[in-house]
């Protein structure tokens, strides 16, 4: 199988960054909820960040149903619940929009999905979704990655055709860690290096270990584009690409960070056998269209 | 021997919070470059930051000494080089100011002592000096914590009449990990749970695990005075009270972020017998006034 975007490699790749395939240009569609200046902020940067997506009802709607989910002891333990590296605490559930009626209505809000289906050119279904929570002072990190490379290797997302939307349910401050990104890193697939082992959603959900970049593929893609945060209050939006590069600091404040996450792939680039991994990742992670999820209780 | 300011306990304190001796506004002379203005900030914030205290000049010199110094080899693998938790690149350099003769002129500055002193209302000699070298993408942060906490408890330094002063050679921007200080919380001590291992220092200079304040003492410092990250252009002067709480997160850039770090301690307040820890730190790590230090090369 010819695979352009190789990742996982035993050896050092001879090119550091391969060129993207699907083009966001010809892609996104002149029809939706996005204006033109919009649709060209995200085929520049990989991303758009939009302020007050959700009212003040809502987030505290949605962060009750988040704090809901957290404290439930049927929950504990369960694979589809990520703690920290260092502690028990919850740092990420996983499938909330089969876990919870509320969830899954904002998964397919007709203003998300609208926004998100204009930018894929096409009919979208939900590959992953997740709540996040990062606890005030012990939540950490994460380290520059591209999703896609992930999804790719141990999911089989053949194509770059794939969005994430991610909600934050408290205000984004310097302080708690908020998502940063590389602008234009998203035109660039970046091979890593080391192979993919056994079960590794197991570790890598926690800290990712194997698929991160080089650091001088990095430092490349940050010379060019630089790194932004988006920051602003609860309640707003930010749209990216599924290989955009991203990575977020610790959690150096009181107060926790929370956000929901919702992996949108567009119908006709589905998941098949893994590009670089054993098998694939258990179905929590990555769904399958028209088909339910429940956890066995 | 009666001490104001217990840690290290071996069980909760009845008191997360003690009241601090010292009085900044009996201390602060009236004599000195700084303005009135300058001294009620430091009083009332635990730190005062000054733009472009060095000129370009002076900062081009002080980061290729600081490049010297770091690429020495006889240097390597001695004990006052601190190389990052999870890799072999150097964190930090201690007793600069014995190793350059460079930094000892930069340490005794008239410009710089002469706030130093005005702030400590007396005379000073350096208690510690260093280099931090915090690596584009693998330098990590550190958590939150007093300094005077552990001169206290490992150096045996009386009381709060030190100073530090710290010049960032690099840019800080809000992705390399600048220092972050909690305004205010100078006027409390902050008893830590944990007893002081035997040469707490070969881990606590890397990954400081004894001597962290319990979050509960955290959290009430930073919604009484919430958190500040002062970023500017290499060449700022960030002087703080010793016992500040401060912290930072790790370097998600890829270019170094580098600083000079002199401790200065009033003459009368000498270090004796340690607080909380079974024996002194080496010297390097806590020096005597007009005493040289040398490695044994």
């Amino acid at each position: 199988r010819q695979d352009p975007y190789p990742s996982r490699l035993s050896a050092p790749p001879p090119k550091r960054l391969l060129p993207r395939h699907e083009s966001l240009a010809q892609q996104i569609s002149k029809n939706g909820p996005l204006t033109p200046t919009q649709c060209a902020d995200f085929e520049r940067d990989g991303f758009l960040f939009e302020e007050s997506f959700l009212g003040a009802d809502d987030i505290a709607l949605f962060q009750q149903e988040l704090d809901r989910l957290l404290s439930r002891d049927a929950f504990r333990g369960r694979e589809f619940t990520i703690t920290e590296p260092d502690s028990a605490a919850i740092r990420s559930l996983f499938a909330v929009h089969f876990l919870s009626t509320a969830f899954k209505k904002l998964a397919f809000d007709p203003r998300l999905l609208g926004r998100v289906e204009q930018l894929l050119g096409g009919q979208a279904y939900i590959h992953q979704s997740r709540i996040n929570y990062k606890p005030g002072f012990v939540g950490k990190g994460f380290d520059w990655h591209s999703d896609f490379e992930t999804w790719h290797a141990e999911d089989g997302m053949p194509a770059m055709r794939a969005i994430s939307a991610s909600i934050v349910l408290t205000d984004n401050t310097p302080f708690n860690g908020p998502l940063m990104l590389i602008p234009g890193s998203h035109q660039f697939f970046v091979p890593c290096v080391g192979e993919t082992p056994e079960d590794n959603y197991r570790q890598s959900l926690k800290k990712q270990r194997i698929g991160t970049p080089p650091e001088e593929a990095l430092r490349e893609l940050i010379d060019r584009g630089g790194i932004q945060a988006p920051t602003g209050a609860a309640g707003s939006l930010l749209l990216f690409d599924c290989n955009t590069l991203h990575g977020s600091q610790p959690n150096m404040s009181p107060q926790p960070r929370s956000n929901v996450f919702f992996v949108y792939n567009r119908r006709d680039n589905l998941c098949t056998e893994p590009y670089g991994a054993a098998k694939p990742r258990p179905e929590f992670l990555a769904h399958r269209p028209d088909k339910n999820w429940t956890p066995i209780m």
